[in-house]
């Protein structure tokens, strides 16, 4: 159960909320409106009487294959709801790499759910960083940063990327050997300070998954010498502790307080037992991604309007929430599921239900929903969060 | 050749990669533009040879009625001009309440014109507050916050909210009534842990107005205890004496360095005597919502390329002023007038003609429109802000 | 009245502006996804099998003309894929003044090529500045801020502005004879207290350029007296040594962190010697907006999916990169280039190829080119940045 925090007396509150504040004002920006909400005619999709589709069969769509390499992926193309964030699934074969690239429109965050993965990234500074990842590691690229992605060791590697911006293409990417292939010789030439021929062997088309040797075990050093950013690219979300744990599930989190380079995005691993419930609840300031690891589930989806939509997601399935909308996800399957959310915001937040309907007196929630106020004595007195298959909240 | 910088030890790297990161973060984000112009094509609308009209004529539509209560609106639909700002006059009548609801794409500010009310609202780290307001009495609900609006004492209560987003219809609102009686009762038993009979006769279609007791004189502890927000969401506007005063009138002004919580709308409440004139002025960092609490003015739209409009608003009309755009508001009635006023930014910012005018020297002035230099001498060396119907800034 | 605030001496003023900005900069807001990817359909112009022209003979096309002084732009209209950043070449015969106006939809930035300009400022506190502006110098307005641009002295001024946003038009801002003339007389009186006739032999519609006396050598006193702004609006760009000197050329860079107000724009002089190459990179923050001062230089643009594209431009041409796509100049003439470029940023951000390949292993680069590692040895173990006609980086 999360800590709470009460206290008897008001005024003791409001005073040290005051200094709370002082302290805060001293230090943001400026202001002027939302932008996100400028010029912003609302998606016609969504304007309908019925909510669209909000799930994706990831995995089992084609993608793009090249030898037992694979990229899939759900852009607004696959699923159209999904404006907001764009999602692939991505299995490298030994001795295999996405080679060097970087996305003009979108950065991206991924999670390693089998094998493991080497990448290099630079950044506007010129500083290049090398890292490891296993499973249940995280990476966070900024929009237009340079890297590759390669598998380590004899198996295949897999994991799931997520991208703030749901019109983005993982096939429209800006690749190297398709720049290099394409500029003139004697400009390369001039570029680097060698000799034209050096260049006639490169490749002059898009490699996207090159092939070679597989990579030395402990990554050697970059041309330019070891050159660090001041925040690491990499976060071992698995490799820890669960951040939350409930009798029907655990959760672990990391958005930038935790991660402080992903100022766009956070990612949740959710586990859900059977029967186990992620209770009703909406993001204010994110659109949500899910991608089913293992396990079947249920999820519902609330629109306004009397508009309401519930689907199963299978394992290798993906679904999209909208900013702001209602939502829950419950394990409908007989073993334990796991689901990746990524959501693009740098800030965690969410509302729940439970915890609405406990921050509000008896008498408001009587009048709203036409009960004798003692039934609200029997509601859950704080956030539940999750909800067993048992009843847990009591 | 630019400098360069190997380090052999990474650990010595990474230790001073920390330090530069600590000095980078007590600073300010990367600018990238000014997102509120990016894939900003202009509003076909204001591309026209004449201006569009800028007034609706809000208390005179007919709005959502239940029983004695209702929702008047103003959006794109109503006005199309108003891309930036949505607004409502809201009415509800003794012992009614606009249920628990939130918005999805828009935050809430309000001001009460008549009687009393009560809010409740919840933040995403579980927070809330409950707040009693009287005339003159304004709040703030950040977009996505859950909250209720109900009517205090024996006598209905009125006031103005303003949205910050055109396109924002407060009759497309997520209610919890709504989100509740979709749910399947299953569900729901588990999300609380009580037995589905609990929700039988809940509502199954959204409330909207819920009808019951009049409220308790003292709010009622809400079911999780009392546990306030670190920012309040009330402010007390015409409860202080006004910030400005002229000869020929008054202004209140709130925006986030008096009301922190508000950081994406600017609430003015303008008083003109017969005759006075809030002088030609331009917002450069927001889009202005106008409603005539009282009287009868003349407000003139200037917008480039000759284009000029003027218009009358009565009380209870809605006028809107595009970001940038010249305009002024003058008494032509023969009693005092009330102007409330909403601007979608955080920061108050205006340019008046007069103080543009006394920021330039008289030989600038003198070119600029074809006349003697000394006749500047008697342009007013001030900013004017209110002229009375007396000629009040000599 | 308001109250004013006059000061003798500037530095005085500077010291406390510095004072402010410390306080204000201790922060970071939190970051609720990039809003300048929310709501982004990708432009269908980018979206074609081959990339559109990037080029645009601005000095050969005709634009305004009054008496000897013209404005010829740059915007979506003339160059469709300039989306982010429009463009003005501005040529001002002594007398003569582009008169006071303001942008409602763009911040202005400027660089001087020919004779000198004088310019005043208001910002929304009521501060206005007065500036004096020598070839090579620059200066920013942000948006909305009222400025007027006069030529100083008996030979002909020009300048280059450049606007953070595409779709703005220089002929479609808002000048204030162009307000003035269609302001019912009675209410100009008001605004001013002054009688009417004051108003009867104001121009009836905008001037653009008023021509008059030579402004004095010296600049007069405000009528409202000196009242500075906080941060300056003036940045002596080339009074400077280049900020860095290469064996084929040099560069000087202004960005915020030179240039405080300049949170918008950042901007840059390349000089080239013949046959000198900036060398292959991207800008992940920013779009590139360029303007040949002089010579003639080879552009090439790299757009993802084997899109690629080489255009020549002359001296008076523009060119322009988006965000995020791969680019390099190269004088191509047989005497020295310079270019004025522009990206719609307040940081200056930028990975070059040659320093990316650097912060890769040997190996990598193995594998994404299919050649032996030992060939990346020869290859620079730094940032090229510019390459000289001859072989400078080794």
């Amino acid at each position: 159960m999360p800590t709470m925090f009460n206290v008897a007396r008001r005024d003791v509150l409001v005073a040290s909320a005051a200094f709370a504040a002082a302290a805060v004002t001293a230090s943001k920006p400026a202001v002027a409106g939302d932008p996100s909400f400028m010029n912003n005619v609302p998606d016609p999709l969504l304007a309908d009487k019925e909510l669209p589709t909000f799930k994706f069969a990831l995995e089992k769509s084609q993608g793009k294959v090249i030898g037992n390499s694979f990229g899939k992926e759900a852009t607004v193309t696959q699923l159209p709801i999904s404006k907001g964030i764009a999602g692939v699934s991505m299995r490298i074969e030994p001795g295999t790499m996405r080679e060097l690239h970087w996305h003009a429109t979108a950065a991206e965050w991924a999670f390693v759910i089998e094998g493991r993965v080497r990448t290099t990234v630079i950044d506007p500074q010129g500083n290049a960083e090398t890292n490891d990842f296993d499973v249940g590691d995280v990476w966070y690229f900024p929009r237009g940063h340079g890297h590759m992605l390669e598998c380590l060791g004899a198996t295949p590697c897999q994991f799931i990327l997520i991208f703030d911006n749901g019109y983005f293409s993982e096939f429209g990417t800006f690749s190297i050997s398709d720049w290099i292939g394409h500029v003139p010789k004697p400009l390369l030439a001039k570029n680097f300070g060698l000799p034209e021929e050096t260049f006639d062997t490169f490749p002059k088309e898009e490699v996207y998954f090159a092939r070679g040797a597989v990579p030395p075990e402990e990554p050697a050093e970059p041309l330019q010498g070891w050159k660090l950013p001041p925040e690491t690219h990499k976060y071992r979300l698995l490799a820890q502790a669960p951040h939350r744990v409930y009798a029907g599930g655990r959760e672990w989190r990391v958005d930038s307080t935790r991660f402080p380079i992903s100022k766009t995005i956070t990612g949740v691993i959710l586990d859900l037992d059977p029967g186990a419930l992620r209770e009703l609840h909406w993001h204010p300031n994110a659109d949500e991604w899910q991608y089913i690891v293992d396990g079947q589930v249920s999820v519902t989806l609330f629109g306004s309007g009397g508009r309401f939509r519930i689907e199963t997601l299978e394992k290798g399935d993906v679904g999209y929430i909208p900013q702001g909308y209602g939502h829950s996800i419950e394990n409908v399957g007989d073993k334990p599921a796991r689901i990746l959310i990524g959501l693009n915001a740098g800030i965690y937040e969410a509302i729940d239900l439970s915890q609405w309907i406990a921050g509000n007196p008896a008498d408001v929630l009587a009048t709203n929903f036409g009960q004798p106020q003692d039934l609200f004595g029997k509601f859950p007195s704080h956030d539940v969060f999750l909800a067993g298959p048992k009843d847990t909240s009591k």
